[in-house]
């Protein structure tokens, strides 16, 4: 990683992680990259419950690109970055990576839409958010 | 089991299921367990959803006691029972046991309370389930 | 969905599938994709289990790129299906779909690796699989 | 909780633990009190997959008595405790609860036994461990 990231967090890899390969199944990098978004935003000063209770605002998650390189294992210390790829009046683009050590394990492309809580429809991403974004 | 369960499903093990131990991950047999009491009650006429929408009832479980036998691998199929023990005004505490072949598995005994969808508070199990759940 | 999928499987939405926006969480729809892979490797004689203790070959996820269209609820019925996009020496690739009705759902393209299940490394898909692939 | 517990870990609540309900979907309190267990285990020397590689030991879980009393949403910061109860020769039983603030949320009590990671056959718990015990 030339760069660094915009934000990033360290997790621990559990039982419930796992599965019978021995290996962390691939299903739940979506969870990991999740709760870095989650937790990216929430530096940012915004707190999704808080964001659907204020704005009835909600990011849903549209598309999603991911690459599996190596597996992690039980018990494996993961650091997964954010770095934002692009942001448009709805929507934004993160690139995300999950890494343990030096060793790059899972990398992916997140586009999510913000949506009215309520109809699911897409609206504008609040000006809020918008504006704690890093200037790209 | 000597007397037959009111109601059963038959579900596969995929690798979701599992965990790195190489079996099914211990806290999957609440779900499987659900998928029958789901299956259950739409059989005597109730979807959970529509459940929902018409009388703003939900169950939610307020307590499990589960006994773990002998683990379940990728590829089993199992079998998986409902047996009402017993009905009171606002709550139903069902047995519940998963099968492989002749081998018991799991079993347990899940309490589910009816609450209100909006405010969780609990009232009381509607008439139209009452009436059809078995006359014990 | 103009031409037929190779394979379809049905499957039903629990609690257990959904999160708090009220629709299917969407890491989840891996999941549902994976089932159905599952099962048209079983209709094509080769279940994972065995394959592992007979030919030490496990099938391992390298990449995914989905699309999320319109979510799914509670109960919902899913139509999940497996089109056979390209097979190569180590690795085949599977367009796959989820409908509701003639709704479609969620839309992904999923490539998995053959590797020897002891050291993860790759190696040829086992001919007996080969073989039973539909010609493309 | 008028006796301190022997151990406890913070987690925080995500999209990924929730259910159309609004809430914590209660099968992931058995992995929340996982986590805290594992990371009880390691603060007193011990990881897992360490003690899978290094002794041929596994725990698994074999009872589980579950009672959940208010449910958590997304975003909350629950406190998850350990307290060893009992200890045998293959088996030990820890009382275990998620509080957020003040308020008591689920409460539960697990068995676990030590098993050799081969056979899956209970065996006694290692030495190292069980002399790391808090003293009861």
């Amino acid at each position: 990683m030339t760069d660094s990231p915009d934000f990033e967090i360290t997790l621990r890899i559990y039982w419930e992680d796992t599965d019978a390969g021995g290996v962390v199944f691939y299903a739940n990098y979506l969870k990991f990259f999740e709760r870095a978004r989650t937790e990216w935003l929430r530096a940012l000063g915004h707190g999704q419950e808080q964001l659907r209770l204020s704005e009835s605002a909600m990011f849903v998650v549209s598309d999603t690109t991911m690459r599996y390189r190596r597996p992690a294992r039980l018990d494996d210390l993961l650091r997964v970055t954010v770095t934002l790829a692009e942001v448009r009046r709805v929507s934004m683009t993160l690139a995300q990576q999950a890494w343990r050590g030096d060793e790059l394990l899972t990398e992916g492309t997140i586009r999510i839409v913000c949506v009215d809580a309520g109809t699911f429809l897409p609206r504008s991403i609040p000006n809020a958010i918008t504006t704690a974004l890093p200037q790209k």
